[in-house]
């Protein structure tokens, strides 16, 4: 791993967008966007999915300036055509807007169809957490998990983002419903490494900790078994439902084709009703007191290795696998 | 199990009711939402509860004719304080009052502070869904899990509720953040019955199947690992920043003390910006096409077998443990 600083790779992806066609400032939001990304920590969705997001605006499958498109509204609830364009843009500009809803009216949601991959979701939570907000978003993706019972993949694993304003460090969520995504389990796979914990069934239906023998059976756990099976449909079928867009059933199972896919985004404003970052941080230090299971570690709350992370990384540059950075220079 | 049919329940949990001083129309809600629970499944929440809710009302935690009172408000987001009534009462007028917001606004948010049990947390997600709107809420409970990376139970297992609306059967989602609850637990020793998944840590901390060494070790597992425990932390930590009220760690850690819970309710009216049923039934069809793991059956949606067992226990009756209903109608 290289390690370069944030402003030269965020400088080096806005012109790579800049020569495939984005417009000035769309091109420095989105690679703020996959810049930042990175930087937190979330390499999967950063710098390495860069490439991959290059090759859909190629291919078509992302519209570069295409922007999202207001199609339908009642007081705060409001629809929006994301018309392809990039997902992370799309998913910026759908929570800004749910904010905006939430200062009015104290809160506000906006349902995105027809929007691409918006990257790491946990990205619109901090969005709303820095402004104050509380930020819940979601978003529906290909099919890529079976459901509790079901052995094909029918359902996605559809990430749920919740965030919770705090001065001193924002309580972020931001899940996917698969235990182990297909990149863990290729990493674990790749260090000739077991899993932790149970991360699917093999081939004959059993459980297992072996990454290989999921990667064969494609059929990872849901989180909670059932009861993460039963989320990700319900957030399906509201997102589908909210911005007309399309459920996961109707979107390809391709990693270069999934695209129109369905999102949810909800800002509210707690300071509207005189809520207290103050309760926070009681929660914060009730966790830090919690009896550790490991000597010497301490229980953290969602959120807190991100910041520490962010602060590392600005510090020491940004990890950047050679191959991929070389690529992208080349671009 | 004695079958007793719908209406002869609910008329005797009124009258109990009444007896402890329930206003007329309170006990007759309240009894009703008794009744449902076990008539929809959750035997757990329903009528087997009912002594227990007795009990807090006549120690003093549930006031019984405490109504929930609006403390602050802007635009479709309300503070609401529970006034330590009954917690069905107040979350059923919770959700009511968020429905009639999201029909002036689109959508519309209650937090509720110093209220008690919600019992079943379906309820109110059926409650919206049965008026064609989108419901989800939440609610904190005392310490009764531990996070993940930690011995003690510093979380609360905080049931969250999503419902879709759906003409043919709403999809709705009720889950706790634990994967087995203490009443699953002791229910599967009773038996003498090991767990079908691993269900927690014995006290040496290694992961088990055995209930009874999870509840000897108070080490439940959450949902998910990680996951779950991050979801309960960042709901618990949005309930008592709205409602102003208390955070799990503040909650008193006994079940018949377990009062001043906090709560959130969204509702959200799909109809007001053309949000359509069939999407929905394009998606439970889908997972009705799906492969299913055991021959002859069918990959289910979230409430398709609340459907049955309440058409089922319409027709034979509720079941009801005889000892309890001795007990019932001696109260």
């Amino acid at each position: 791993m290289n390690r370069i600083p944030f402003e030269e790779v965020r400088r080096h992806l806005e012109s790579v967008l800049l020569r495939l066609g984005f417009d000035r400032g769309r091109a420095g939001l989105c690679a703020r966007l996959f810049a930042e990304t990175t930087c937190d920590g979330v390499y999967t969705h950063g710098i390495h999915r860069f490439l991959r997001f290059v090759a859909m605006v190629r291919n078509g499958a992302i519209d570069a300036n295409a922007a999202p498109h207001r199609v339908a509204g009642f007081g705060a609830l409001e629809r929006w055509d994301g018309r392809s364009g990039p997902g992370n843009l799309n998913a910026y500009a759908a929570m800004d807007r749910a904010m905006a809803l939430s200062r009015a009216h104290g809160l506000g949601c906006v349902a995105l169809g027809n929007t691409n991959h918006w990257m790491r979701g946990g990205t619109y939570g901090w969005q709303a957490a820095d402004a104050g907000l509380i930020g819940i978003c979601w978003t529906n993706t290909m099919p890529n998990l079976p459901p509790w019972g079901g052995t094909e993949p029918c359902i996605g694993n559809n990430p749920l983002v919740i965030a919770v304003p705090r001065a001193k460090g924002a309580v972020v969520l931001d899940m996917a419903m698969s235990q182990f995504s297909y990149g863990a389990l290729e990493s674990y796979r790749k260090r000739g490494e077991m899993l932790p914990l149970d991360g699917g069934f093999d081939v004959e239906g059993k459980l297992t900790r072996d990454p290989g023998a999921i990667e064969a059976s494609l059929r990872p756990l849901p989180i909670g078994f059932w009861k993460g099976s039963s989320l990700s449909i319900v957030l399906d079928t509201a997102a589908a439902m909210l911005s007309a867009g399309k459920a996961t059933h109707q979107i390809e199972p391709e990693s270069l084709r999934e695209t129109a896919v369905s999102q949810v985004f909800v800002a509210i404003h707690p300071g509207a009703i005189g809520g207290s970052e103050t309760i926070a941080d009681e929660i914060v230090a009730s966790l830090h007191r919690c009896a550790a299971a490991e000597p010497g570690k301490k229980v953290r709350y969602p959120g807190e290795q991100t910041l520490r992370t962010r602060k590392e990384n600005r510090r020491l540059g940004l990890p950047v696998d050679e191959a991929v950075w070389a690529e992208i220079l080349a671009s």
